[in-house]
């Protein structure tokens, strides 16, 4: 009996489901809790008066453009500076017309799938990846393809067993949940493979500005320009409350993009762009986001330094460049979602990493976010993990 | 030849095109055209200062929430106004947890086809019906189904001849493009004929607020709640720009519709629905609607008189008693998508009412705004046009 009477669900609600981090996340939200498992980055960080600024600006100068209904690419002066700032730094030949705002870059991959997935088409992927791509795919009903890797980032010699994929999925920079950063000399490589297989790729970068060291290479699209998309977002730098992302495609691609975008919403919020493009006009990624990086470096840092300490004999991990996470590997016979509740009811959170594969996945691993905690708590909720785990010393 | 390559297209890429009426808009757009094509409100109702108070207080008071990620449902106390609200004028019985705030009500309906369209899914729709809506469906291979209707609206009598449809699409008050509003009889008979069908309804709102005269009757889902989602939208009442809007459904659906939209976006910008809440909970919509009421039913009534004075015997439309168009018939044989063009030459622009049917076009009908333009260019408008269309006297 189809509980859902007297409405007929599409065949494809079935792949419509709840985002298992999600109910990781709710499951570990419990007060006192130290909560390394969250995604979120830190509002200790959110430019609250450069915000008001920028809406006083916009309020007093463009109110009659910046509240009503706007073109479905998006506001022009940001997809302009978003433009520049990518050929600055990515390596990308853009111009404004090749850049499409989006609600997160979230919402750029839902609109990949819509132009990309049929039913059963297959999407090649990291192992593991950044689960909401696969949530973004899944309502289009894809197969996936878990490309394997080495230290250095997925092998471009596996890229020919998946050509008949539509598309690569990445995340190159300081990956969700690996914390990886593609090197140079690979990321040329993957592009080189991706070529020859006539494998198109797509290129997902949210955590690229917070690197702590050193910046990552210039983007793999940069080195394949013609069959890759590439997709940024705000969220991590200035604030994911506002919902700012960009998508970057060739133009035998983007006028799809764009109308499936204008059917899908009419448009991003103009409103949020302009405030947006007003802060980032006027060098915010200059002044802002070193004090991001600086703030998340020491957490990083604070996190080694717990690691060292509680697990340092025990499990395995590399020291995150930049971004948000680590991703540590516990021994095996460990079920890191099997003693979660353990460690929940001990007072301390992770997220389990068997969630983060679409295929084979693997059950000794999890993944732990520093930026929202204080180096103390960080000490803290990794000494009870380590116990939790039945790994202290 | 595929002019996409490398990138292979899905086969519902083929149905995700231009919007025929932006073209139209756009080919409008000329400078010293008076355009009485647009379906923008007015901005000069904008509440630009309300908006700025608002800003500063989810600013001061409550930033690291309005600027974080946040739940997919949306906002929780703007879901509970939301629910009130409709409880209090719609006759609908929901409460905040029924409430799913969404990217205007277009995002709406895109997560409806998401959910409940198969490729070759019958739509049923009025004749004619908001493009917007085709535009929202067509992604997802809809067919559609014209239901005839008459001055009162949709006939209820041919429901049944639809009752293979996924559901039936229905904007009931101050529709576009006709203006027409359905009256309470007809919309109990349509929930009743719908039920008998078993044919789900997708009930479109965003001008409700919009009426001159008398409020319209309670809404048709509150005559079948269980067979019925109902859309709205502050873009009419507030902003289009912050693109802020709603879905209610049934318990039986909602779980579907909030994970589709988990996977398209995440969640609705949370700092827009901040300060939309704050904006419609200290009164917003008992002292500023009234302003946009009066001022549109001003030039809904000049328009009606410069009908009246150029068109008045020779065409015919019915006194739109709410929103924003007049729907005009000419004699038959003028193509109004013909003449376009010698209309825009001669200062005046108007949407031709061919792009607003499924199926089985009449080219002899257009669509008129009212609500961008001053009673004076109304005059001066209509008189243009008549001239292009070969009407004046």
């Amino acid at each position: 009996m189809d509980s859902s009477a007297p409405f007929r669900l599409a065949q494809r609600a079935a792949r419509i489901r709840p985002s298992i981090i999600r109910e990781i996340l709710n499951l570990a939200a419990r007060p006192g809790v130290i909560s390394l498992a969250g995604g979120l980055p830190s509002p200790d960080v959110f430019p609250v008066e450069r915000i008001r600024t920028a809406v006083d600006t916009v309020l007093r100068e463009s109110p009659r453009e910046a509240l009503q209904y706007a073109p479905t690419e998006g506001y022009a002066p940001l997809r302009e500076w978003v433009a520049r700032q990518l050929s600055q730094h990515q390596g990308l030949k853009v111009e404004a017309s090749d850049v499409l705002i989006t609600i997160g870059s979230q919402q750029g991959l839902d609109l990949i799938g819509k132009a990309l997935l049929d039913p059963g088409s297959t999407v090649a992927v990291e192992t593991p990846t950044y689960v909401g791509a696969l949530q973004a795919f899944n309502p289009y009903e894809a197969a996936y393809a878990s490309v394997p890797g080495d230290a250095e980032g997925p092998l471009p010699e596996a890229l020919q067993g998946v050509r008949d994929a539509r598309f690569l999925y990445l995340v190159p920079n300081f990956q969700n949940p690996t914390g990886a950063c593609i090197g140079e000399a690979r990321r040329a490589a993957l592009a080189d493979a991706a070529r020859a297989a006539g494998l198109p790729l797509v290129e997902d970068n949210p955590y690229g500005e917070l690197w702590f060291d050193a910046p990552p290479p210039r983007s793999i699209s940069s080195h394949w320009p013609e069959g890759s998309v590439y997709l940024g977002s705000f969220s991590k730098i200035l604030s994911p409350g506002l919902r700012l992302g960009y998508v970057v495609a060739p133009r035998t691609l983007m006028p799809k993009l764009v109308q499936a975008k204008q059917a899908a919403d009419l448009h991003t919020p103009i409103f949020n762009q302009h405030i947006v493009h007003r802060m980032v006009s006027s060098g915010l990624l200059d002044d802002h986001v070193p004090l991001i990086r600086q703030r998340y470096r020491e957490q990083r840092d604070a996190m080694q330094q717990a690691l060292q300490r509680h697990l340092g004999d025990r499990c395995r991990w590399t020291v995150p460049g930049g971004g948000m996470f680590f991703w540590v590997e516990v021994p095996e016979g460990i079920d890191t979602m099997a003693r979660l509740e353990t460690a929940v009811a001990a007072g301390v959170a992770y997220v389990p990493g068997f969630a983060f594969y679409a295929d084979q996945s693997r059950h000794n691993l999890l993944r732990l976010s520093f930026v929202t905690v204080s180096p103390e708590q960080i000490d803290r909720g990794v000494g009870l993990m380590a116990r939790a785990l039945g790994l202290s010393h």
